[in-house]
C-alpha cells in the first residue's frame, strides 16, 4: 500500500485563476480560506472546491500544513445525533479505531453530518485546508460518489465496508456480509422455527440491503417464507413499537432477527413486558456482537461482525496510506454467529 | 463570557531564544513544529511546551492558523479504549456535544490518553499548533492541573463537571452532584431496604467521591450505614464479579446502587442468572438514564444527570468563548431520581 502524501507538487496556479474560475474575487479567495469576512457557506465552499480543483492553496497556512503531518484523521458520520447516542456501533467503532491512533498520537476528527452534499463539502474542506491526513468513510452505500471524490481530492481515505476491491479507495471490513444471516436462519429454522420476523435498518443503507436479501435467500433454501421484514430508522422508540406489532398480530412470529443488538435488546423487553418468556415463548436474536449483549439476562445470540476489530484494521489501513510504518491488518473472514441465551426451540 | 481570542498580541521573541531555552538546535525547533526529523517525541513536547511558554510560534502555519479559525474542538479522554465502548456514556457525551458543533460546521477531535501527562501534553500541542479552537476537560479531579495550564497556554476551555466558580476555567455541569444519591437512599430507605450497598467507579474520580460520600451522609442521616461499598473499574466484568460476590454474602443486599447503569444492567443480568427476581428479590438503581434503561425489562431506576445536556450546554459555553455568537446555556440545578421498575418493596 503506497502512501498518498508522496505525489509531486502540483504546477502552481495563481489566486486570480481561482477568483476567475468561481467568480469571485481575489479579496472572496482569502476570506474563504481565512474563514473570515461574510461569505455565504455555499461559496465559501464553491470558492475551496475551486481552489482544490487547480491545485491552489494560500502560501501561509494551508500549503504548509499540507506538506506537514497534522497526526488527525476524519471520520464523517452521516446519522441523527441521536442516533449516534442510541447505538452502541458508533462507540465501538470509535473504540478500535482509537486503540490504533491513541498509542501514536493521533486524534480522531469527528464531524457528524445531515447528508451527502454536507459530507463531501467537509472533504473538499479537508484537502483544501489540509486539517487532516486522511479519512475513514463510513456507511458504504450504493452508488457512492465519495471514493472517487476523495481520490480526485487526493485525500488517503479507507472505506469502512465489505473489501471489493474495485473502486479507486480501498474497503476495509468484513466479506460474506449475508454469511451471518444465513446462519442465524440456519440456527433457527434447525431449532423448529417457521414464523421469522426480521427488523430491519432504513432500506436506504447498503448493509441492510445485503442482509435483507441474505435473509430471504436463505429462508427460502430452508423452505420458508418471511413471516413479515419492517424497517426502522435504529432508534428505540421504533424497535418497540415494531416488536409489539409483530407480537399483536394473530399467529404472531415464534422468532424476531433485529439488525443490531439495541433494537434487539428493546424487543426482548418490549417480548417480556407483553407477558412472553425469552427464549421460551419468543426467540430474539441481535447484530454486532456488542459487550452488553454478553451479560443481559438471558444472554442475547447474536451475529459477531468485529465492530472493534474492524474498526482498528481500517484505523491501521489508512495509517499506512498515510505514511505510518504500520502492518497489513487481519481480519476474519465474516461474520459469525454466536449462540447465547435467547434462542430456543420453538414453541408448541 | 468573553471570547478568548481577542488578547493582545505577545511581543514576538526569536526562535534563538527557544532554541536556546529548550537546549537545542534552531534546526530542532524548526523541526518539532514541521514533524519532520528524528526528535524524540520528549524532546519535541519540550521544545512545544517552550515555544508556548516564551510566545512563540513558527512564521508560517501555526501563527496564521492561531488568528484564523480552525472550527475544531478538542476532547482529550483519559480512559483505557475498552472502557469508552463498554461505557454509553461517552456516546451520549459525544452527541450532546455534536449536536451543538453538528449544525454549526464544527468538528471534534477526539483524543484518548493514558494518563495525565500525555493530556496535558497534547493540549501544549494544540496551542502550538493552533489546531483547535478549544477545548473541553472531561473528568474534573482533586487537585485538577489542567485549568491553570489551558489558561497558561490562552486555549479556551470549558471543564466538563459542577460548576464551582473558583478556577481560571469556567465548568459547565449539573450542581448539587450528591442530590441524585439522596434521592436513591430516600427512595430505597422509603421502600423499607436496610441492607444497601454501593457499587462506584474508580476512586481517583472526583465525582466517585462526591457520589460516595453523599451515599453515606444520605444512609447515616436515615439511621443506616452501608452494607458494602466497593470500586470497579467501570468494567461490566468488574460489575458482574462484584455483584457476584455481594450476592454470595450471607445476609446479602436488599438493593444494589450502581454507579452508572451500564454496571446497573450487569449487575440486573448477574442477579436473574443467580435466581433473583428484580425488584423482587433484589432492586437495582443506575446512574446516567442512559436511553437503554427505558427499554430493557425491568424498566431501570435511576438518576437522570442529563449527559447529553451537559455535553451540549459544555459544548454551547466553549463556543461563545472561541467567539461564538452563542446564548449561555440553561442546565437544570442537579441529577434527579427517575423511578422506574428495577426497584421495590424490599423482600421479607
Amino acid at each position: 500500500m503506497s502512501a498518498s502524501t508522496g505525489q509531486p507538487p502540483a504546477k502552481r496556479p495563481t489566486i486570480k485563476a481561482v477568483a476567475a474560475a468561481a467568480g469571485v474575487s481575489t479579496a472572496a479567495v482569502s476570506q474563504a480560506f481565512n474563514d473570515k469576512g461574510r461569505l455565504a457557506e455555499a461559496t465559501r465552499q464553491r470558492i475551496l472546491a475551486t481552489a482544490v480543483e487547480l491545485g491552489w492553496s494560500p502560501n501561509a497556512p494551508a500549503a504548509a500544513l499540507r506538506s506537514a503531518r497534522t497526526r488527525t484523521l476524519a471520520l464523517v458520520v452521516r446519522r441523527p445525533t441521536d442516533v449516534l447516542g442510541a447505538d452502541p456501533h458508533f462507540s465501538e467503532l470509535i473504540t478500535g479505531i482509537e486503540g490504533e491512533l491513541s498509542p501514536r498520537g493521533y486524534g480522531l476528527l469527528l464531524h457528524l453530518v445531515a447528508g451527502v452534499r454536507e459530507e463531501t463539502a467537509l472533504y473538499q474542506r479537508f484537502a483544501a485546508e489540509g486539517r487532516v491526513d486522511g479519512a475513514l468513510l463510513t456507511d458504504a452505500r450504493a452508488d457512492d460518489p465519495r471514493p472517487a471524490l476523495v481520490a480526485r481530492l487526493r485525500l488517503p481515505a479507507v472505506v469502512l465496508g465489505p473489501p471489493d476491491g474495485t473502486g479507486p479507495v480501498p474497503s476495509v471490513g468484513l466479506g460474506h456480509q449475508g454469511a451471518g444471516v444465513e446462519e442465524v436462519v440456519a440456527h433457527l429454522s434447525g431449532l423448529g422455527h417457521r414464523r421469522i420476523a426480521y427488523v430491519a435498518g432504513p432500506a436506504e443503507l447498503h448493509h441492510t440491503r445485503l442482509r435483507r436479501d441474505a435473509f430471504e435467500t436463505a429462508l427460502k433454501a430452508a423452505g420458508l417464507r418471511p413471516w413479515a421484514v419492517l424497517h426502522t430508522d435504529f432508534t428505540e422508540v421504533s424497535a418497540t413499537a415494531t416488536t409489539e406489532a409483530l407480537l399483536a398480530a394473530p399467529d404472531r412470529p415464534t422468532a424476531i432477527v433485529y439488525a443490531n443488538d439495541s433494537m434487539a435488546v428493546c424487543g426482548a423487553g418490549a417480548a417480556q413486558r407483553a407477558g412472553l418468556r425469552v427464549p421460551d415463548d419468543l426467540s430474539v436474536v441481535g447484530y454486532d456482537n456488542l459487550p452488553l449483549g454478553r451479560w443481559l439476562h438471558p444472554r442475547l445470540t447474536t451475529v459477531d461482525q468485529q465492530v472493534q476489530r474492524v474498526g482498528g484494521a481500517a484505523a491501521r489501513a489508512l495509517l499506512a496510506r498515510c505514511g505510518e510504518d504500520v502492518a497489513a491488518p487481519v481480519l476474519e473472514d465474516r461474520p459469525r454467529l454466536v449462540v447465547r441465551e435467547s434462542t430456543g426451540p420453538a414453541p408448541g
